[in-house]
Parts: structure tokens; sequence; C-alpha cells
């Protein structure tokens, strides 16, 4: 009980810091609260999140408006798939896809076939994940699929929550999905580089890391094991190296990341123990009674066009560089955010204001190419005095970013959505280039 | 900490008479298992799920065949729909509904305003619910929306969870629901008319009832009032007489039994107090960042057709008597559930075996018609020496029901399905009817 009550002490001061991604901001009083922790329930989080979107739908952004780069709303994508047309299109009769049961030989009955082959084909096409004799389990995005794992690997009978841990800097909503309901199966841990506990803990490997884009492999040393989640949502060719195929026993993926499909709430998990994936199935069905059929089948056909446009580019000879370059999907999205990493480092390093991680350069197995990782978020160091990077830029530049503590870091640091879509990310690099003439 | 001890001891004997709806059979060994109980952690809930869906995808079922109507797959509707062609077939283009954000000015960001608008012309035609000042919180399902309602009413820092209780019969999953993470926010508290707590409470009303059909009200009396869910999954026109517009604190609904579109796991919430919806929107975002747009699009459709096919009705004065009863899609589904009705009873109560609840007539303000409920599962009571009900069913006519135990009632009652396809009910009546003269 002691143990209990420290930890829920320890929970109220470091859930003060923490918020699940959507950070109050009152601007008409000029104040930033940060009062989503996990005690004080999350408040205004929608209210939080609708403020900012207000902003992303404009089409264009004015010099003093403000620029919002903390969610990571992964709208850039849209522009590409507009462009792809009729292809990615979805057509469900009314009366299709009614029933609970989609597949009645699988662990997994509320798994549509046409998504499951769509995965297989698009981890064999990519080369970034091992799907032979995994089971895959389908979830409302892989913030169910998290809470999936964490409810089928922890014991029921054990007198202590299993510690959920992850190294810092860590994705800001894993406390959240720890901690939310009180389990007494699982509780957040902190930092995993923290943890010293005898007792069982689960740690959750994310890589390319949300936020800082490393690549990571599990930390914690533990005579008697724990269980590892490889959270892979940013393991896609548009961000790093494919250097082979992953090969855990629980990995994650997610369409919202992938393909930039966040609103279809779509992701699965490759799992290679039999009855850790019946149990996450088992949660599927008592959390929300499966998964939506409608999100499955869109995102089918989403990951088959996905395929279709390098299989294609592949087997027509004739395409030229610029051909494939424009339609093939990861070409596209690789360009892309080369594109942006070299707009935004060339902004940030004109002064010496600000730094940003190197990563090393790793051939990808998938592209044939040599280049470092280039990830969906820049994880901005402010140098010098400036003790509060988030407060830093948005107090000055009306740069909104999520700041170093909510991922368990330093506040000197601040994250940056490198998803917004265009007409933002060009205000961003412009606002950033101009911080080092201006003081 | 006894009182905890208690109620997690009682719970284990509880449970084991518990599960979510898939209960495991083993038939090569002729045994029934019921082992999908909380405690030993619902083994086999997905195969004995898609076991019993082999049968029901099948177009016929032959005499000596399972009849499987246990679960509550609504799949009677699929043929209504099917006969409504294109009217129904929803579109979705690949770069529509990418982002998190639905509706920036909602405080439930994720909504659909289409789907929104879709619910509140729905209810008006039906008259069945308030929706004037009140939120509506879309979820993946009601499953969803009562643990986001737990969620939402239940205080953070009370040092006893909050018991969750409902009348016996109650509908076999909500235990699950409040045990399956063991949350020391809330916990099953059993049957609603035992509860003799001073602490808090949370009653879920479900009206008409899941399993037995009553209309009901809260049982509960307690000096410091507690939380009231209604669960209106069945209080449409097609399962019941729609007596006035209910106007509750918190009311749920599914399109699953509304429209029979389990798959797209959608419902929704009307709440009256900004605050809980506000927490129940943060809950969806914590468990799965939202709700499937695509889940909404499909429902907003839906529903709309729904309402349509009232409205031409009533606006076209050329329509014949059965071309309303053909088109109308409450006529269409009261008149299915009449004629299934009437089958059922007179199968029924050829012998003396069996017996089914009596309802009491009620006029109905949306049809005009006066008529007794109808619901969606049959409560049958084996009368004489039958102790066990689904065991009878099971062992001496291959019919699967649900046992009363699971639904915290005698053994001597079963429930049964009153929404399989076709084919499966006709198969279903022709065996009951001949119980009689078996025996």
């Amino acid at each position: 009980m002691e143990l209990k009550v420290r930890i829920w002490r320890q929970l109220l001061v470091v859930s003060l810091a923490l918020n699940l991604g959507f950070v109050y901001r009152d601007y008409s009083n000029g104040k930033h609260k940060h009062d989503l922790s996990c005690e004080n329930e999350c408040k205004n989080s929608c209210s939080g999140f609708a403020e900012r979107a207000v902003f992303e739908a404009k089409s264009s952004v004015s010099d003093d408006e403000i620029i919002d780069v903390d969610l990571g709303d992964p709208t850039m994508y849209e522009k590409y798939w507009q462009q792809m047309g009729g292809k990615t299109t979805v057509v469900i009769p009314g009366w299709r896809f009614m029933s609970y049961v989609s597949d009645v030989k699988n662990i997994c009955f509320f798994l549509e076939p046409e998504f499951a082959n769509a995965v297989v084909r698009l981890h064999k096409l990519v080369g970034n994940a091992v799907t032979q004799d995994r089971f895959i389990v389908v979830g409302t995005g892989s913030t169910q699929l998290i809470q999936a794992v964490l409810y089928a690997t922890s014991p029921r009978n054990s007198s202590e929550p299993v510690s959920v841990v992850s190294a810092a800097p860590y994705y800001s909503a894993y406390p959240f999905f720890a901690n939310y309901l009180k389990s007494g199966l699982y509780e957040w841990g902190g930092d995993a580089r923290d943890f010293k506990g005898d007792g069982r803990y689960t740690e959750i490997v994310t890589s390319p890391n949300n936020p800082d884009g490393s690549l990571r492999e599990a930390v914690v040393s533990s005579k008697q094991g724990g269980i590892l989640i490889h959270d892979l949502a940013y393991y896609w060719p548009q961000y790093t190296s494919i250097s082979s195929p992953a090969d855990h026993d629980i990995m994650l993926f997610t369409v919202s990341k992938c393909t930039g499909h966040a609103g279809t709430r779509l992701g699965w998990a490759l799992v290679k123990d039999k009855e850790i994936a019946k149990k996450m199935a088992e949660f599927m069905v008592i959390n929300s009674a499966g998964v939506s059929k409608d999100s499955q089948i869109r995102g089918a056909k989403i990951l088959q066009v996905v395929v279709d446009t390098h299989e294609h580019n592949r087997s027509s000879g004739s395409s030229t560089k610029l051909e494939v370059e424009r339609n093939a999907f990861f070409e596209h999205s690789y360009n892309l955010m080369a594109k942006r990493w070299r707009l935004l480092s060339s902004a940030v390093n004109r002064g010496k204001i600000f730094s940003l991680p190197r990563f090393p350069a790793g051939k990808c197995a998938f592209s044939g190419r040599t280049f470092a990782t280039q990830p969906a978020f820049a994880w901005v160091k402010c140098e010098g005095e400036i003790d509060d990077c988030e407060r830093f830029l948005r107090e000055n530049y009306k740069i909104l970013s999520k700041g170093g503590k909510q991922f368990g870091d330093s506040p000197k640091y601040a994250r940056i959505s490198v998803m917004p879509r265009d007409h933002v990310f060009e205000q961003l690099v412009d606002r950033l280039s101009t911080i080092h003439s201006s003081l």
C-alpha cells in the first residue's frame, strides 16, 4: 500500500507536466494553462484541440497568426491523396458488413480478411516487419492496441500492478493510457532508464521515437524479463531507412502515420504469441465490441493502393523518374519529408538559438537510398539561457509546440510537428528563419 | 480493504456464471464450458463467437444442425437494406476525413456534424428522446460509451470505487465493462435491487431491458443519489411502443440495434451535463483518439435514409399501405418483429414446457398503434422440473441460447435472439414447436 501511495503521489507531480497532446491555451488571457494532467482529468482537451484545428483548416497563415504545430495531425498527406483522385475512393453498400463477425476462422473474428491481406502485402513490399507466423489484431488506432496489450499481458491475480515504462523522452500519451482508469492491472512507471524495480514491467519501445526521432532498443535490464511493446508507428520509409524487417514479439502500426488517415482510427498489431493475440482480441470485444468494419474496408483499399502505386511503377518500365516520384506513395512522401527537413534545418541552423538532433545515415533496404532519419516531429532544443523552449516559441513567435516536460524531459526541448498542411509548414519555416536576426 | 476483498471474492463467484455473450462450447467433448468468466479472463471468446458465425453465414439450416440464437447479432436487418438498393451506399474519397478533427466548434471535436444532424433528425421523427439542450457524444458503439460514462462520472480522488449496479436480469456484459481492467474508479456491484451501500453508485437502467424486454425505471433508492445511465438501445418503435420522448440525464443509443449495423460500431449518448459530456469525450480521446469518421459518415447516411423512408411516405399521398410497409424502415421492422413474435409465441405456447414474459400493451406515439413490447430477445422460462433451460435446449434440441445465470438470474431462464437471419429463425420456430410433442 505504501508503494501504491508513493507511486500515486509521484504521479500527481509527474502528471502536472503531462498531457495527451492537447494542451488548452487561454489566449484571451495570454496564459498557457498546463491543466491537462491525469489528476485534474484533462479538462478542456476537446476545446484545446478544436481551437488549433480552426487554424489548421485555413488555407493561408498571415505573419501575425498563431502557428500550431503541437499536435501530430498528419494533414500533409491530404494533397497526395487528392492527386490520386478516385483510386482510393471506397464504396460501401448499405447492407454490407452489418454483422459483428468478419472472419469466422480468425482468432480475431472482427478482423476483415481484406484488411489483413492488405497489411501483409504492405509489409512484404516495404520489408519493415515480419508477418509470417504472426497473428494480426486490428484496433481502433494504435491507441486502443497499446491498451489491449497492457490488458493482455498483465496478470489478473497479481497483488501489484505491472509497471509500464518507456525511455524519456517518451510519447506524452503513454502515462495517460496506463493511468486514466486507475487500473489494478498496470500503472505508469515513468522513464524506463530509471526503472529499478524487481516487479513485473512492460517497456514500450518506440522506434523511430516520438518525439525525438531516435532509433531505439529496449533499455530495461531485468533478471526476470519484462514484456516489450514495439510501437513502430513511424517505421516507414518516408521517415527512416528500413534496415531490416522488425522481428519483435509485439509490434504496433497505424494507418494514421503511415498513410495519414488519422480520422479512420485504424491500427494493427503483429503478435507472435497466440494467447496474447487472443487476449488482445478479447480486450477489443469488451472495450468496443470489435473494430469498425467501414474503417477496415477503407484501410484495406488505401493500403492496397499504396502497394499498387509501387508495383505499377516497378512493372512499368516506361515510367519516368518524375512519374515515380509523383505517384508511388513512399517515393512521394519520402521526397516531401526530405524537402521539409531541408527547409526546417536550414531555418533552424541560421541562428545559434536552436539545435536539432543528428541522425546517422543508414541504407534503406526498401528504396536503396542512404539517408538519415527525417522524423515526423522536430525535437528542438533551445540553447543558451532559454530555459523553456515551448514558452519561448509561443510568447515570442506565436508558434505552438509541445514542451519537453510532457515527454518526461527538460523544458529546454520542444516538439514541433513536421506534418501540417503546406501553408502552415511554410509559415513555420519563414518564422523560424527570422528568429536569429530578431534577437 | 475488507470491503474490497469481499467484493472481489463475491465477484469471483458471480463471474463464473457470466460472460460477455460469447460462451465457448466444446461440442467434440459434449461439454458446455462456462469458462468465460472475468477471473479466468474470458478464454476462447473469439473462437466461440466464430464457431457460431459459421453457422449463421449459411443460407439454410437442416433439422439436425445447431441453431445459434445466443448472440444478439442483428442480421435480420440485412434483407431490408438489400431491398433498399443503392440508397444507403456510402462513397468516401481517399483524401476525405483524414484529420483527427471533425468539428472544431464541438465539445466532441471528433463528432462528424453530418452524424450529429442525422441523430437529431431521427429522434425528432421517432419522438423517443429529447435532444434539445443535450450534448451528443459519439462512441465506438454503446459498449464504449457506457465505459466513457463510468470514467466521466466516477471521482478520481475517492478511496472506494463507485459501485456499478443494474437490476437482474441485467445485460450480461455490464459486469465485464465494470471489472475487466480492475479499475479503482468503479467496479461491478451486482443486482441493483440488492444494493444497500451508503457509498457512491451508478445504476444502469436498460429499457426495454436486455434480456427480458421489460420497461424499466431506476430501482436503487439512496439518500445521497447516484448516477443513472439509461441504456436505450432498444427504445425504438419496432421493439416497443414509444410512450414519450425519454428525458434522462445520460441516454445511450446505438445503430447496432436501431438499424442493424452492428459492424459499423457506432453509438451516441445524449448528455445533459456539459462537464460529463466533456469528460466522456476525453475518455474517447484517451481510449481510441476519437471515433472512426468512416463509421460516422456511413451512420449518418443510414439514419438519414431511415428518416427519408418515413418522410417520403408521409409526403407522398399516393403511397399504398403495402408500399409504406415495405419501404418505411420502422414500419418494415415493426411488421417483421410482430410476425416473428406471433410465430415464436405460437411455437412456445404449443406445449407447457416454456413460458414467455407478458407485456402490457401501450399506445405508440410514433405509429399510432397500440401494441405490447416485441423485444429483440425472448426470455424463455423452462417450467416444471427443468432446472437448466439453456442446457435443456442445447442438449435436446441443439438450440444455443444464453442461460439465465449470466444475467444474474435463475438457470430456469434462457435468452434467445429474435434477430437472426430468416432461415435460422424459421428453423428455430420449427424446432421449438416440436418440443411439446416429443416429451
